[in-house]
């Protein structure tokens, strides 16, 4: 990862800002051959893009993605791919007021102080808007990994809202079935109940996601520095207002004794080793086990709320900063899309990566 | 991070097996003019060399470090830096059993898959023993700070020992007193007496750290996917056996509101801004705010015990596993100057990063 | 540099195909609050773009550039730039012979070998269409430098073309008096008669280069690898057509004795360092000295030519291959602008990257 | 190329100073389970070292190199590789005299300039002595190659000592019978008067190398910034005293017409493409065609000499040097089994890069 460009091999460049003409990213290195169009990406998008519910930001963005090089007839040439999305709602004249304040919670000020210059019209280059770039380029992962690894499959869901976790069991069949990516109809209803409360009070809550991939094989990631859980742990801390990345047990490891952590290992019907448990998530020595890859991520409240903060101007007065505009009450429910897509680049970045180093060869067993 | 490289600008890769002849790491990248030798970084290695209680590894090994380039005359001279370990206490013998079977919990099954042949001695390259490597580079790392952001104080410690956090306040002054680094008289006690039990009986547990740095200047980071945050959850991720990294609030800002995490802005005497509090963790939109930097990461409890564990050879038959050798009941004890080290590394790569773009130039406020 | 991106602190990658709907690049790591807009670029670009006298290609492209991201309000704000040209005069039925035919001396076959697929419009990605980013990267640069390092002064013109090199004495205020850029009014002129019979014979001709930056600071270069002529020939390589790359004496140096070599000291007047020559091109052990900087790159012949060559077919058969198509007769003659550009943005890469480790500072000499 | 590393995926980190206790490199990213022992690297490694005839310096050094890490029971791992050489005949009071003068035609006084300090001992890291850890990583980059590519050749000869070229028709088998490695028993002859000649006279004199690889398989290289003739040459022009790089033609491309340079394809017997000739060494459009690679680089002259020529003292005073110490009259003899390591790395490392993307998938012809 090095400033806006993320992967060693399957290459994303972001670039944009919130209230641009565009925004979009370059795909370097992605295999040729690997069968693409505008729809196929657009799918992802669809998914992350806002004002799809009460419960998301109503800023009306198609988000229509434009792919300008490196697909010739329905297939990538293995030369650049350049995706990009034209802003058309952008009204930077709700944030006018906010070019002189900086808003507590977010980048206003770092900005500020780092560059000594910033684009405020909707966060510029900070706005959670740089999540669609990182969707589609995630789009084209999954078109990769369908050809090159058709076993895996990618879900997120969250797993908390605000203080509320899920209630009862967890249904993976419901994840598609509410605005909230939740395993539980139940739970996503006293979530709509709680989220529709906190916006109208002008506030807004963090959330917890997780993301699972299965179906993943053994033997990807780079020992040391590159380890599987390193690199997704990066790829998530990245996402806009993330706070926190577990991998597997992850921080409630800690309270446990190696025997309770220790995932036993028995050979399997089909000659590939089984575990008696998943703490380590899929990794071990940070490479998969071949178990399903499990991580979790905390992002924090959405800091643009309407509930009065205090906070400076650029000349150093104080003031009182109410954040109008068009937000997320819970900008969390936008990132599962965006982790999905995080976890799929980063799959098929140490797919090509194993390819290269080992040639795919194995250490057999039994 | 790139196999075994991490690092922008100061790049540190390691290199180097737990019973090989040495282990190290070249460091690519230093300023020159920095004021250094063997004994200054022989400081913070001492910190980390296993035998030092009862509670760590009795494994002895002197980590005594040898400077065999970029060093003239007790400075830097901004050519590559090799520092290396002999390893002079590998009884390699207490392995050999374990060179056909796969220890649960251990990369030795992970490194078997993926490469088809595999180091057995110690766990090779999967050893703890490789964090050596990055204190050394860390005692480097520190040398330069002094030099070139010499406010900048970083402290690590634990704050949990399997499922016991710190009894009572916080108190900072008695970390260097005991031998689990804890901000606490009390707590070192009761955590010794619990860590005594587990030895005995063949277990070992987990453990959380906390690192700090303060003094830090607004403006370190790199938007948007070498953010501070991302950088420093990527460092600590990395070290062995962890599996959780938070910034801040970390996972608990899932819970939070937007009210309630908001940190609040004022102008302080001397003209920079202070904060009301810092759910951020001293980084905003990627981006230090001058506040105190604050990570906690998750480390796994130790996979080598003597309870017998359900695992399989090589050759598929099923075993039980129990590890004899010298290990660490809680390796997460000495997880605490690695933390430190690479909290270090990370921000003088930054501060080199960030005068590579900005030229140290900031905006100005009031 | 890696696939389609280069430097290592000011990135460009650039993307898109001769015929696809645009091409550009991203921009990263740019200095922020550098003075720049549309028509600052522009300026670069006008110099390479096709059509603007009878000895290159009669394609019409306006090669109008548009800024899509990272600047406001005519400044760079430290985040990615992405430049966008759009291609308006694509002919691909020009080419529509070609998509079965390796054309000799052109990348169809390799592309097609490596990838298995290609995009055959006009060369796809292997056209020199490609270096128009190239040109828009360096207007960026040199934007930079004009506030980073104003006394640098880039300068490219011919030396040769074909067999034919520069008559009489060096004038450079020619340079921009003629469609050669070669520093000869004479020459230009004999040039123009042979090209005129080249073109009309249905041949091309290769061509000499050199690019030279006075100014430039000593200091400048990153020994071992990243050597600032080794930079600099990776730069002028990088274009297409290039086969061959000189600093200083260059291939020359082979037939010199040491005494002849050997660029003398003495003290100037200012204080700095004076040589006696510069045979060294005005770098030494990598690094730069402060004298000028020269460097020359060899451009082979247009390859597609109206003269018949024997070819193969994609399914094996043999043919016989005629380029028709608008083309350069002397495609280096383009490529003057382009290597400039590459030198600007190697120059204020390794400005970026000796302030972050030296942080600016020198060795005093008196 | 980064500093002090260069390669993708084969990484090369050197280390070490010309008088420091040791030198040599990590190598992470090498295929697992490679057939290497030291002995292997050290034939190549002999080839390189000092003193093996009247024609070099007459330094002392066993360059014996020793693997610390990354290989086990006598095969690559996976892991960083080591390689490490002491230097044992170190004379530092042979240069004492040079710490307060900077030799004309050395990096001494650039160093200087840039990092406010060098280590002054036999050109502490600007010595050529570095090329013996390139050497040792060329070494076990062909024992690499053996495995992954077995067909692949690599053969570096002299075609230029100062003013003279090879007389009468090339030899290839004479290559190794000679200290030049010049394929011409008597050109070597005529080589060894002029240059006893030049070294009585004490001066020096520079040198032209070939090198090529032949059994390259069609489809390696990596469009538009490494390009195999890019990455070729970036790896000889960052051996020390290289000032000039060619690919096939190279230069001389500048004088060819198009009809002239591109090289007529057929189909082979074996069904595979054949060219009619080579001028574009092995390499179209960044990929390699499957024909010979063949690239030169120039060596300039020795800088240090027993001529006396002009300088200043770091305090500025004029001075003259006359460089005593150990050195060779020509330093391009040593640079041929440098040339040849860095071929085979860059081979290497592209096989790599090709099987990530590609998966080594070709597109089919006839």
């Amino acid at each position: 990862m090095s400033f806006n460009t993320f992967g060693h091999l399957f290459r994303v460049t972001t670039w944009g800002e919130s209230h641009g003409p565009a925004l979009g990213c370059t795909v370097d290195g992605c295999p040729p051959g690997v069968a693409i169009d505008e729809a196929a990406i657009q799918h992802w998008l669809d998914r992350r893009k806002p004002g799809t519910s009460r419960y998301t930001t109503q800023r009306r963005e198609a988000d229509a993605v434009r792919i300008l090089s490196g697909v010739f007839e329905g297939r990538t040439t293995g030369t650049p791919v350049q995706l990009m999305i034209e802003n058309t709602d952008q009204r930077s004249k709700d944030y006018g007021e906010i070019a002189e304040t900086f808003r507590p919670g977010h980048a206003d000020i770092t900005y500020w102080q780092k560059y000594g210059i910033r684009d405020p019209r909707g966060g510029g280059r900070s706005s959670a808007r740089e999540t669609a770039a990182r969707v589609a380029a995630g789009g084209l992962a999954r078109a990769a990994l369908a050809e090159l690894a058709p076993d895996i499959r990618i879900r997120g869901y969250m797993v908390q809202m605000g203080p509320h976790g899920i209630e009862g069991a967890r249904d993976m069949d419901e994840i598609e079935n509410n605005p909230f990516w939740v395993p539980s109809a139940q739970t996503a209803e006293s979530w709509g109940a709680y989220l529709d409360e906190l916006r109208k009070s002008g506030n807004s809550c963090g959330a917890m996601i997780e993301v699972a991939a299965s179906g993943v094989p053994a033997g990807l990631g780079a020992p040391v520095y590159a380890k599987l859980d390193t690199e997704i742990a990066a790829a998530l801390m990245s996402i806009n207002a993330v706070k926190g990345v577990e991998i597997g047990e992850g921080m409630g490891a800690a309270a446990l004794t190696g025997e309770a952590n220790a995932d036993e290992i028995f050979l399997g019907n089909d000659g590939a080793p089984v575990y008696s448990s998943n703490h380590a998530g899929g990794i071990l020595g940070g490479i998969s086990t071949g178990q399903e890859i499990t991580a979790r991520f905390a992002v924090k409240p959405t800091s643009s709320i309407l509930k009065p903060r205090a906070s400076i101007t650029k000349s150093g007065q104080p003031t009182e900063v109410i954040t109008k505009g068009r937000h997320d009450p819970c900008v969390g429910i936008r990132a599962v899309p965006v982790g999905e897509a995080m976890l799929a680049c980063v799959l098929l970045d140490h797919i090509l990566l194993d390819r290269a180093q080992t040639g795919g060869a194995r250490g057999a067993i039994g």
